[in-house]
Formats: structure tokens, C-alpha cells, sequence
């Protein structure tokens, strides 16, 4: 995973000026940052340059974006690990040039007139690990890892009601929130293991008997681990590889509901393996191997 | 999965006017709408009723939406599988009207003026199997699977100019698409994979060593498959679970890598086997046990 690290760029935020025009107007213009960021003084001739040069290429960046007539881009800030959409806002300029020098997930709040880091009052910040434009450079994703939930609702997400659920009348029920396809298949596991308690009529359903058993629960993912292996070694068919990792995935994942591990805490520990360097990466597995 | 199918909605996509207005002006009324369908004639008048039922519904949805001045909020496409956003634009309400009855992610382009059903030129479309609205319900998901490439320039999403290798001077280089983890992983593995050919220098990463040595990925796949069991039957920490479970995962992955088969089609292969009603699910399961 190629996540930069322009530690440098801290600097450039201290030199991004707190106008106070800000508060009641949309930013566009950047003379006023360029004559300010010029009277700072830098601890070496070479920072200076170096800062500047930075300095010049985010404005180069925030130049190609094209800001609609308000001077706001649209910014969706997205779960590194889950691919969650946290929730969605609007940028301007300073928005996104505090983004790239925080790290930290900033918007601009059309309600309030003013800039807004998420977090800045919950302590909920979305750390940003990459930024993203679109093809047309008038839509952004904040790609980052959140500190705890989003909503100001407490809701990990803020896209928690479902059109076809209110459709059919299940507006009482709990909140559902958009959830791609490997964390439903998370949720209705941990939906399995929340009623166990609960007596079922008839047959149990195969997630509730591995839940219940579990050396069978052990014995299946033994038996699809090999059984994935045995579609290399015996050159089976991709969809016979497809299907065995599926059986693979969703077994290790029961178990995980049983350890209360989160698949979100897994990609966690992928991220930081594959983010290393190649070399670092090569180490590690080495030292493992 | 709780994924609805209200395929009696499609008649209420027929009793939606295509009126001319809607290509010039933003379309907010809903009167000459209900004055239109209360002209069609249906097959019984239990269908009739049925359909007035979820046009109303549909219609308290739409006015429950804070649209902006221009009677648009903001529309996000979701990879329902991956999780990757596909891409951004802006929804009146007689687009998501027509996404609701139509299943296809529709939009108002404001620069044509008119509705557009991603896809109607490409064949692209977004088959959507849910709708999320945010908090404020001003945002709106639209979480679907793609027929095809969603960029008009081929890519597979629109986002694929990331900001951070821009200011590294990196623009050069091929798009890089906004990847969460699992599919940053899943693109490193490949790039080794085609890296094969290419003699490496110093000591072969792990990868290499795996995706050159089938034995030795094999054997990796079933120990680790066999520690992740260990986690539980040992009772160990939740941390050795995790990191057991994305011992299991990369391998695996590894060799899915070999198979050229993709995280997405083993995902799609899990939403459909989930994806069926508790009843089915625990027939189809309990045929496999």
C-alpha cells in the first residue's frame, strides 16, 4: 500500500494563515497566504526552500480542482480497512490544504460559514492516509482510519437508514447501516452468535451449529483451508478456487465472532504489514518465514 | 444480507411521467405526477391500490430528503462487494425515484440538465441493491454492483488520481486507484506476480518466494490455517486470533493470485449465498454440511 509520508507538510500548515475572513466566506483567492506564508521564518534556508517548493505544488494541486461556483468540491471521507463511507461534506481550498498538512479528515461547514476538522469537538478525527480526486477533479475522497465513530449520532457511520427497509415499513426498526458484503456477512454472524441463547425451533442453521461445536467448527476451516490448497495442486477451475476461498473466508470468520475479533481489526494488522517499506516488508516476512 | 426486492415497484417506475420539463428545469413537484398515474389503467384494482400504497411511500421517502436549493442532495455509487467508491454525482428526486424503481444508479447531470442512468450510453450500468440516506438525509448511497468499468475513461471508478503522489511528483506514473486494504494487498501481490519474470536482486520478498513455490505456499496455507484453529482451541488472546486470521488471509490471497482469481468474485460468491432468506440459506448450508 503506497501511503506517503510528507512529514515536511506540517510545516506547511503552520504557514496556511487562520483568516478570519474564512469564517464568513468561501476561500479562493491565494495571494493573501502567499504574501503571509513569506514573512514566516524557517529554522534553515534549505526548509525554507524545501517548504516552498511543497507550498507551491499543493497550490498547484488545489489549482486543478474545479471548485464549483460557492468554491467547494465535494469531499466523502472512507474507511482505509472497512471501505465504510464515514460520512460526506464539502471542501474548499484551505479545507483540503489542512487535510494534506493534518492528516486530520477537514471540511467546510456551509451551515456555520467555517472550516471544520471532524473530531476537533468529539475527538473523533478521521486520520487521513491518502486523498483521492476524481476524473472530473471535483470530487474527493479522504481515505483514513477514524479514531471511534463518526456520527454526531454516535453511529459509526452516518448512513444508517435504508430506503427499501423504510419502503416496507421497518423505519422502528434498529438503525441498518450501509454495509458492504464482507461486514454483512460479519453482522449477521454476530446476529447468530447474539441468539444463541435463544432456543430455535427445527433444524439449526449451520452458522448456529458452528458457533455451538466448536471442533466442528475447527475441523471445517482445517478442511477448506485444504481443500483451496487441492484447487492449485490439482489445477482445479477458478470458480472451484472462488468457491473454496468463500467456504475458507466465511468458516475463519465464525471463528473470529466466537475469539470477538472484528475483520476491521485484521485489515488493521494487514495495513501496517504491507504500508512498511518493500524492504522493511521483506524482513518481517522473512523473520516469520 | 437483508436485501429487499420490491419488484412491484417496477409499475411504479411505468407511472413516473417522463416529462419534458425535466430535461430543463430541476424537478421538486409531485402533483402533476399523481395526477398522471391516477390515469393509468391496471389490471385489478388490487394491483392499483398496491402500487398507490408504495408510490405514497416512496413519495414520503423523497419528501423526508433535505434536497438543496437546486433540488439536489449529493449521491455516492458503492461497490456493494469491495466497498470501492464508483463514483459521485448529484440525485433530484425523480432520480432516485427512478433508482428505486429501475435498480439502476441514476443521477441529474447538472451539466446536460437532464436525468442520466449511468450506464444508458456504456452498458455499464450499476445494478443497486440498496439505498442509504445520511443523518441529515442529504446524502445519499447508492450501494450496487457494476456491470462493467464505471469511468467514462475505462478505469474501474472515477478516483484514481491520488494527491499525495502528485505532490511527490509522481503524476507521471500509471493511475492509482483509491484502494482500502484488502485491495491494496490484493494489487501488491499482483504487481510481484508480475514481477516474476523480472530477476530480483538481493534476497526474493516472501511473496515472490510463495507465488514461485506452490509447495511452500500450500504448506504455509494449511499451518496457518491450523494456528487460527489453535487460537481458539487454546483459548489464546485476541490479538494472536487477529493476526493468525491475516496469516490465513494473505496466503490465501497469494494463492488466489495464482489462480487469477478475484477478492471481488469470492465476495460476490458469499453475497449470493447470504444474501438468500434465513430458510434458504440454512437448507442450501445444511446440504453442503
Amino acid at each position: 500500500m503506497a501511503i506517503s509520508h510528507l512529514h515536511c507538510l506540517q510545516s506547511v500548515r503552520v504557514s496556511f494563515p487562520c483568516r478570519p475572513s474564512v469564517s464568513n466566506n468561501y476561500y479562493h483567492g491565494r495571494d493573501n497566504f502567499t504574501r503571509k506564508s513569506s514573512s514566516l521564518v524557517y529554522a534553515s534556508t534549505n526548509n525554507l526552500d524545501r517548504d516552498l517548493h511543497l507550498q507551491s505544488k499543493v497550490e498547484t494541486v488545489l489549482d486543478s480542482v474545479k471548485w464549483d461556483n460557492r468554491g467547494l468540491a465535494v469531499a466523502i471521507a472512507q474507511n482505509v480497512d472497512t471501505g465504510a463511507i464515514l460520512m460526506q461534506g464539502f471542501a474548499n481550498r484551505e479545507a483540503v490544504a489542512t487535510t494534506v498538512s493534518s492528516r486530520k479528515a477537514t471540511f467546510y461547514s456551509r451551515s456555520r460559514s467555517m472550516l471544520w476538522t471532524k473530531g476537533e469537538t468529539s475527538n473523533n478525527f478521521i486520520n487521513v492516509h491518502d486523498i483521492f480526486l476524481d476524473c472530473d477533479r471535483d470530487s474527493i475522497i479522504y481515505l483514513g482510519k477514524p479514531d471511534g465513530p463518526t456520527c454526531h449520532t454516535g453511529s459509526e457511520t452516518c448512513y444508517y437508514t435504508p430506503v427499501f427497509d423504510l419502503l416496507e415499513n421497518q423505519q422502528d426498526k434498529e438503525d441498518k447501516l450501509a454495509l458492504t458484503t464482507l461486514y454483512s456477512l460479519e453482522s449477521t454472524i454476530a446476529q447468530r452468535k447474539g441468539e444463541l441463547e435463544v432456543p430455535e425451533s427445527g433444524k439449526p442453521s449451520w452458522t448456529r451449529r458452528l458457533l455451538l461445536d466448536e471442533k466442528l467448527l475447527c475441523s471445517k476451516i482445517r478442511e477448506e483451508a485444504d481443500e483451496l490448497c487441492r484447487t492449485l495442486e490439482d489445477n482445479e477451475d477458478k470458480p472451484r478456487a472462488a468457491s473454496e476461498m468463500a467456504d475458507v473466508l466465511y468458516h475463519a470468520m465464525v471463528l473470529l465472532a466466537l475469539k470477538d475479533v472484528k475483520m476491521e481489526e485484521v485489515l488493521d494488522i494487514l495495513r501496517r504489514r504491507f504500508s512498511q517499506s518493500g524492504i522493511e516488508e521483506k524482513r518481517s516476512r522473512n523473520s516469520q518465514a
